[in-house]
C-alpha cells in the first residue's frame, strides 16, 4: 500500500496564547514537530501537547530553534558551532523528559524556521546541528529540506535522514521554495494542494512552478495547523488522501 | 572513617561573564549543583563546567530553578503547581543530556534560591518540584535544607532526601538561616567555618547562634565559589578538613 | 451628557502572533493599555498598535508589568521595591519614546495582570509602582482597582487615580473580584454586560452578585479583545452605550 | 589645549553579576556607553550605574544591542529593518528615563557588539539604526567605526557622528581591527597604549600593524573595565594623557 507521513508544528502554544490548533492537527498528523521553548512554547503548554499526542500514538519530533522567542526564531542568528550543538542537546533533552513523562519519547528532530533554512547552506551550522543531535545518542532521524549541506553531514554522521516536502508552497525547478515575497509563493486551492501530496505519496515527485517534474524523495510532507483555514486546509489533504488510499503513517 | 560531601553552585557562567571560579571549585567539592539556564548558565558554558567536573569525577547536581535569568532565581515566583513541575522536568531533562555527552549524568537534584526557599513552608510548590523530579524517572536525590515541607513530599514520594547545611551560615536555633539582612548572617573567619563544618562531619550538628546545639543530619554541605575570597575560604575548609582526617566524598 | 471611558489591553503581540484584535478593538474603545514587552508585545509590533491608536485618537497608557514573557505576567513575582520601580520607569519610558514617533505620548499608565492584583494590597510593591510612575516626570494618572492601597499611595504623591470597573466580572459586595477559579466569575449575557457599564455610567454604581449595589466611582470601564467572542460583546456595549446616548470618551 | 573623550562600556552588571568595575571606570572616562538592558543590565543596575555617572558628570550613552542576553549581544542577528529601528528605540527611551530619573538624560547612541559591527557594512540595518535613533527625536549624536555604511546613513540623516578609536586594539591598514583569533589583535603593554591615545589626540591618527599612518579622525577612545587588569591599564592611559598635558572631556 502507498503510504505518506504527515507532519506540523505544535506545541507553539506560550503563555496560554495559541499559535496554532493542536488538537485538531494531531487529529490528522502521524508527525508532531513539538517546540522546545527556544523559539515558542513552555513547559506546561509543551506538555499539554505531548500528552495528546501520545494518547493518538503521533510520532514526536524536537522542533529545535535558535533561542529567540521575540522572533519566533524566524530570524538568522550567527551562533558559534560549539554553541548551538550545546543549544540543540539542551532542547533535545528537555523536550525528550517532557515526552517520557507521558510515556512516548522524541524520535526524530527537526530544525525549525531560520535554522531550518540556514542549515542548507550555512555549513558550520549545519555540522554543529548534526553533532547536538548525536550527542543526544540514539540516533535520531532529522527531517531536512531535500538538497541541503545539513543532508550530507547528517548522513555522514549515520543519521537517517527524513526528506520533506511542504503541501502548499510553490517550488522552483532547483527544488527551493518560491520566496514568501512572491505572491505565487503559497497555493490555496484545497484540490491543488491535496494532489501535490498524492503526487509526492505516488511518485517521489512534484511539479514544480514552471511545470518540471521534480524529485524530491519526501518520506514527509508538512501541513499547517495555525489558522482556521490552515486546519480546514487539512482536513481536506486527509480527506482527498482517503479518497487515493494513502495511507497516513508516521516515517519510522 | 569519617566524611562528608562538600557542593557548590557551579555553571552559572553566562554569555562568558563567570558568576564563580567554576575550575578552582570543581578540585575541592564532591558534588556541584549546575545551573540548567533557569537563572543562569547557558547551554555552551554549563557544557563547559560538566566537562570539568566529569573529569574530576564530580557528582553532577541538577540546580533547577525558576525561570529568572534578570533576577538570577533569587525572587519568589508564584507559579502554578502543573506550570513548576513541567518546568523542573524540563530542566533536568535539558542538563541530564549536556551531561551524558560528556559520559556523566545527573545524580541529583538541588532547588535553587528562592524556589530553594520558597519549598521550606510553600506546600503546593514543594511537592511540584517533587512531581517533577519524580516525572524524570530514576528517583533522583533532592538536596534540601533540613526541616521544610518539601522534605515530607519528597520522602512520601520515595526519594532520598540529602540534608544540607551551610558552612558559612549563622544559624538560629530553630534551624532557619539568619536573615542576609541581619549583619551576623554570615560567619567570615575561616577557622570558624572550618570548624562549623568539622562538628557537622563529626556529630551532624552545629551551633546555632544562640550557643545551642542544633542537629541538622547534613549529608552535604554548601560552600561558595563566587567571590576570590570565597574560593580562598573554601580552600581552606579543603585543608582543615584533611588535617582533621575526613574525607571529602560525595553522599552517593 | 453623560459619558465613560472605555479601555482595553492591546499591543500584546509577540513575534506575530496576535492575542487580541487590536484593529477592531481601537474602533471601539476611548483608551489603551498598551503592552511595554515585560509580559507580552515587542516592539516592532506595539509600534504598529500605536500607529493605529494615534491615528484613531485614542488614548495610550503604559501597561507595565513584571518581566513575565512566559507567564503572561500573570505570576506575582517578589520583586525588591527598588528593582519594581526601576522596571516600571524603564517600561514607560521605553513605550512613550515608540508613542512620541507616532505623534502621540503615555498619558496614564495601567499595571497588568498579577502586579495589577498585588498592589491591591501589597504595600512595598505599590509604593515602588508609585515611585516609577513619579520618577518619569509629568506626574502620569494610573488606572487602579478601586480600594486597594495602591490608590493610597498615588493619591499621597499626587498621582491622578483613575478608578476602573471590569465589565464583565461580577464583584463581591466588598468590591472584590468573583475568583476565575468560581463558574459564575464572567457575564457573558450581552445584555447584562450592556447594562453595567450603563449602570456605571449614570451612576458610579453596580450591582454586586449578592444584589446590593457596590460603589467603585469607576471613569473607566475594561473591555476585552482577546477572542472573537469578546470583540463581539464589546461592539454590543458600544452600541448599547450609543442607544442609551452615552459618549465613549476618555477620562483625560 | 588638546583634548580627547574617553569612553567605556558600563551599565552591564545582570542580577547583580558584574561584569565591569564601574565605579572605578567612572572616575577615569567622560563617556559612559550604558547597557540598556537588551545584551546585558537589568533597569534597577543600569539606574545605580546612571546615579554615579550623573554624581561625576559623566556623559550618558545609550549602548543599544541586539536582543540577546545569552550571547551578550556578540551575535549577528537578522533583524528586519523595522524591527531593528523599533528596538533602538525601545532602548534610549527606556534608558533616558531612567537617566532622566538621576537629572541626566541620553546624550549619544553607540551600538554594542554585533550590532556595532554589522552596521559597517550592512546597509539595510545601519539605515535602521539611524532611523530609530531619529526617530527618539533631538537628533543624538551616534559613536561609530570610521569607515563603515552607518557613517553615511547616519550623516545623510543629519546627525552628528563620534568617530571612534580603540586604545588597546591593533589596526589593518584598511582601518579596520585586526581579528581577536589574531594573537596580536589586542595591545597590551601599557606605555604603547598610552601612546596611541596620546598619538590620537594630537593627530587625528594611529599607527597601523604594518607601521603605517592611520588617520582615524577619533573624537573618542574606548577603554576597557571589564578585568582587574584592565582598569589598571585605564588608569594608566588617563596618567599619562595627564603628564602629556592633554585634557579627558567628553566630544560635547
Amino acid at each position: 500500500m502507498v503510504f505518506i507521513d504527515l507532519n506540523a508544528d505544535l506545541g507553539e502554544t506560550t503563555a496560554g496564547n495559541p499559535v496554532a490548533d493542536d488538537a485538531a492537527m494531531l487529529e490528522l498528523v502521524s508527525s508532531a514537530n513539538v517546540a522546545c521553548g527556544f523559539h515558542a512554547g513552555d513547559p506546561h503548554d509543551i506538555s499539554t501537547t505531548l500528552s495528546s499526542a501520545a494518547a493518538r500514538g503521533v510520532t514526536i519530533g524536537a522542533h529545535v530553534a535558535y533561542r529567540d522567542i521575540p522572533g519566533f526564531g524566524r530570524r538568522f542568528i550567527d551562533y558559534a558551532p560549539a554553541e548551538l550543538s550545546a543549544e540543540i542537546l539542551y532542547q533535545i533533552g528537555a523536550l525528550d523528559a517532557l515526552a517520557r513523562a507521558h510515556g512516548t519519547r522524541v524520535s526524530y528532530v527537526k530544525p525549525h524556521g531560520a535554522l531550518y533554512n540556514a542549515i542548507v547552506h550555512h555549513d558550520a551550522q549545519a555540522k554543529a546541528v548534526v553533532e547536538g543531535i548525536k550527542a543526544f545518542g540514539g540516533d535520531l532521524p532529522v527531517m531536512l529540506l531535500p538538497g541541503g549541506v545539513a543532508i550530507d553531514h547528517a548522513e555522514r554522521a549515520g543519521l537517517r535522514v527524513i526528506r520533506e516536502a511542504f503541501a502548499d508552497r510553490n517550488y522552483l525547478p532547483d527544488g527551493t521554495l518560491v520566496s514568501r515575497t512572491e505572491s505565487h509563493a503559497v497555493l490555496s486551492d484545497p484540490k491543488q494542494v491535496a494532489n501535490r501530496v498524492i503526487e509526492i505519496a505516488h511518485t517521489g515527485s512534484l511539479t514544480a512552478v514552471d511545470g518540471s517534474t521534480l524529485r524530491v524523495d519526501a518520506e514527509s510532507v508538512c501541513i499547517h495547523g495555525d489558522s482556521p483555514g490552515s486546519v480546514q486546509l487539512a482536513r481536506g489533504i486527509v480527506s482527498a488522501l482517503s479518497a487515493a488510499e494513502i495511507d497516513i503513517r508516521s516515517f519510522l
